[in-house]
């Protein structure tokens, strides 16, 4: 591989976890209009059977009313390093996100869930195609969603 | 962009990222005098409205009081990845922190905070001038350093 | 340094960080044959003064009675991102780790733990040679993994 093209998939990894480091601290500050642009414009964000938003939507999520209860409260979405699969001009990344609400003088882990993020490069930059999300609450969708399978 | 100046900034994340990376480990291993070896020498360390160190000051943050408690009960301070924006020889990064404490048989999420850490390139290399961190308690403080600005 | 010597070590730190970001959604898969390929065959793994697991025994990790408890419960092994500092074909990296449970509606940190990850080149690509891990639990064993020595 040519030191252009080697360049190239760093550079393709550093902005897509650029891209899944900047979902945390938007929706704890509450900015949806940023959120929006994570994902193109089709994209869509699945979480395990409640959910499911796209292109828009997704905008809206930091105003619903469970969001806004954990903003008032104070919230941490904290998401682990992703693993990143590079394939052109796709990849896929798997990681963890943790939300952690206020309660009284602690945080407590009110959401633990497995994450798929599925990208794809656009013209303006890597963006989320889609993101599935399941509760790693012991059943079988959230273990799913972690299995390895495509290697970068 | 030509490839050095590409391989620049990868190298500038990179350094970054690590810089980072080594907060939680030293504080949690008690080095006080490897804490002040990431910021510059006029950098400052403000936490909300509680407390501001500057320069030599952040040596001394590990033999607080609050701090050797932390140590004697078992504690982590665990980061999420940051968002890291370039620009030039200066960057901005943002991300979370969670202080974990050991009480009885499990740990508890005793601090969570939103972080902003602005760096400058120096010539023994990327140093942080100013971290600002303040609690996720709902208040607008911590939504402040997480609302997203500037763009690398 | 020439190019082709920077473009190698970034790719040595994004193919390190990698690795170790696929230990968390592994162990959470239950899936013990993708674990034992991130070490190299005569690799180890010790727990504290707990557990010491060499080579084909790490893919019975996941099968302990203790990790199909985790498993059936509901678990997130969530990692920090690592410090790495690379020396040549060898590397170390160091970061946190929290096991997190579903108990009732909430997740427990069950397990926090210091990690130093010892590292080599292989032909088939970077692989963990030893990971010593020890809970944060106050006691001297994991300030010790935690300690600063290299410097990348």
């Amino acid at each position: 591989m040519d030191i252009e093209h080697r360049v190239q998939r760093l550079e393709d990894r550093a902005e897509i976890a650029d891209l899944i480091a900047r979902y945390g601290p938007i929706v704890d500050a509450g900015e949806g209009g940023q959120l929006a642009e994570l994902w193109s414009d089709d994209g869509e964000y699945v979480i395990g059977d409640e959910y499911r938003f796209t292109g828009n939507q997704i905008t809206g999520l930091t105003e619903l009313e469970a969001h806004q209860n954990y903003l008032a409260a104070g919230c941490a979405h904290m998401l682990s390093s992703p693993q990143v699969m590079l394939d052109g001009d796709c990849a896929v990344a798997v990681n963890h996100s943790a939300v952690l609400i206020r309660e009284g003088q602690r945080w407590v882990a009110d959401r633990v869930s497995a994450n798929r993020w599925e990208l794809e490069r656009k013209p303006e930059g890597w963006r989320v195609s889609r993101r599935s999300s399941a509760l790693l609450d012991g059943e079988e969708a959230a273990r799913e969603l972690l299995a390895p399978d495509t290697r970068s």
